[in-house]
């Protein structure tokens, strides 16, 4: 699908520059009042107005980020605008442009960047957000995709990691590890296609782990819910590298402590039946796995009647004073520290 | 010094992610009252009260934009904020910040990435703008950076490049082709040192185009001078890729049609006397060489005489109705048909 060797499909050397960037973003269409002039001048003209502008921008690199071999490409550039929108939602803000830049080896032909963009229309179209401007160049290896996501955030509803008090409570939302999960189990069914070229895949009983690593969703319904509850988080991050990791950034920084406990950590139960067969100890993914894309954030205790009966909320410990450090309180009740390892090194054990 | 063969070097794995930006961003201040947060949050905020809000990006690639065996990093990360800058200017607008992204290999030592960064910090210094964000990952090869600069402008003062009119005259900053022979000359010194690489490079006679090449500024002067001057453009576009494909844009884009005159195309002396040695037509390298990181634009003639006396600035056509198309006029007083080559297209010709 993705090498170049199909004669009926189009080399990007026919394209020009200009040509390949109108041809591929003709369809995208402006919903943002805030979007004053999009793609097609030096550069994007936003208002807004009275209110915060929030920026963010990600790096997706492939071989790195991502695995073309099982990732499809309109899933992948879904994702690469879910990764920027989820750090605008984490800020508490409204995500309303994106700009994309493309660098792309020739072995990709035009075909595949209309798969790319399809994804990126859809997560525009889903988002409500315009597309305002981009890059598309070649690479000398591979495809890379930078996003940067902008948004707006009324002054006094923006929330930061470093404003964590002691006795909030620790929140996050949906579930954890899942997405780590999908990508072992795509990544064992690689390694069976290249021994046996003819096996077909059977991924049901996986159905939501590969989901939620090819097809993350970012939480705008999280941003949108606590504001119909009004209720303003104290600090708030997204889970990108894993929960232990944010956790202590929102500790570092908010200079504050916190007890997580075990217990409460919300894993589906695909999650606990995959890790018994892939002999993981699910504590650790759901503290490590990383791209869950889910936000955690903290409350003060007198907001906890607001919260505690949704299930889009999980408390799942309190901030502490900064001298107890960040622990986790295990299922046997002991306090351990609490210690980033991110999704990379999780890989390197395996 | 690029080749990590050195033990004395930093390996890029013993730093962490967090740490190698902590470690590279430390140093940079934050300066405009636009700027609420920089780094170190899911999104920096930004706030721009009335104004209007410019995004642009740009991605520059080795082995594709730029060639690290002639092009130093300090230059290199210099050169990738004005490629952004510019953009920003040829809205009229102010440039108030930037966020950096890089992809980089493993051949590269912590080191080389304190150099990029250097030239980042002195480009942010030198041009009054704050580093708010960014991502550092892995590449599989070479390093890439893409960088997003963010800006100002007043709603009345945006101009675009969809708004010339007959009769307005065509106005160029600068001059025009250096930039590309100073390309050419790095080049040239290359295939030199490659036969013999005893060989000591005298480039005192080229210190001009080299330095175009290498070291590119953004013309925020100018848009501070027609300010100063009262002089708001009908339209304008920055020259990243030729004269001529800019001037194209203009006239597509405002559907108009343009004179421009042969004998009134800005040149260096310098470029004269390489285009000589180099056996290329000085007008064709000033049409189509690029990278000169000029400003083009179009003045009502009522302004004529505020622009006329100023050494910035040069006259070298005007704008005609759409139907008599975009034509330069030759030295013979011949009319010929402007095309777009682009750099590339430029150098494939060599």
């Amino acid at each position: 699908m993705i090498e170049d060797k199909n004669q009926s499909l189009t080399s990007l050397t026919e394209f020009g520059e200009f040509r390949l960037i109108n041809h591929l973003t003709q369809n995208f269409k402006i919903s943002q009042e805030t979007t004053v002039k999009a793609v097609g001048d030096d550069a994007a003209v936003l208002d807004f107005k009275n209110k915060k502008t929030l920026v963010t921008t990600d790096f997706l690199v492939e071989g790195v980020h991502f695995d073309l071999s099982y990732m499809p490409l309109k899933h992948l550039g879904y994702k690469a605008v879910m990764v920027n929108l989820s750090d605008v939602y984490a800020m508490n803000g409204k995500a309303s442009q994106i700009t994309v830049s493309i660098a792309v080896s020739n072995r990709f032909p035009v075909e595949a960047l209309e798969e790319l963009y399809d994804g990126i229309y859809l997560a525009c179209k889903t988002y409500n957000v315009d597309l305002v401007g981009g890059d598309t160049t070649s690479s000398t290896k591979g495809m890379l995709i930078s996003v940067t996501a902008i948004g707006e955030v009324e002054e006094d509803k923006v929330v930061y990691r470093s404003t964590a008090k002691p006795n909030d409570l620790l929140v996050v939302t949906g579930d954890l590890g899942a997405s780590y999960l999908g990508l072992q189990v795509l990544e064992r069914e690689k390694q069976v296609f290249q021994v046996n070229p003819n096996s077909q895949p059977d991924l049901t009983e996986y159905s939501y782990l590969v989901e939620r690593q090819l097809k993350p969703e970012a939480r705008k319904d999280i941003v949108e819910l606590l504001e119909a509850l009004e209720v303003k988080p104290t600090s708030m991050i997204d889970i990108s590298d894993g929960l232990s990791s944010e956790i202590l950034h929102i500790c570092s920084q908010s200079k504050v402590g916190c007890d997580l406990y075990e217990e409460k950590l919300p894993l589906d139960p695909q999650v606990i039946s995959t890790c018994e067969e892939f002999e993981l100890n699910s504590t650790t993914v759901a503290l490590s796995g990383g791209e869950d894309y889910e936000l955690l954030f903290t409350v003060a205790q007198d907001d906890y009647p607001k919260i505690k009966a949704n299930p889009n909320f999980t408390v799942i410990g309190h901030i502490t004073e900064e001298a107890v450090g960040a622990n986790l309180v295990t299922r046997a009740n002991q306090k351990v520290e609490l210690t980033a390892q991110g999704w990379t090194a999780l890989k390197s054990e395996d």
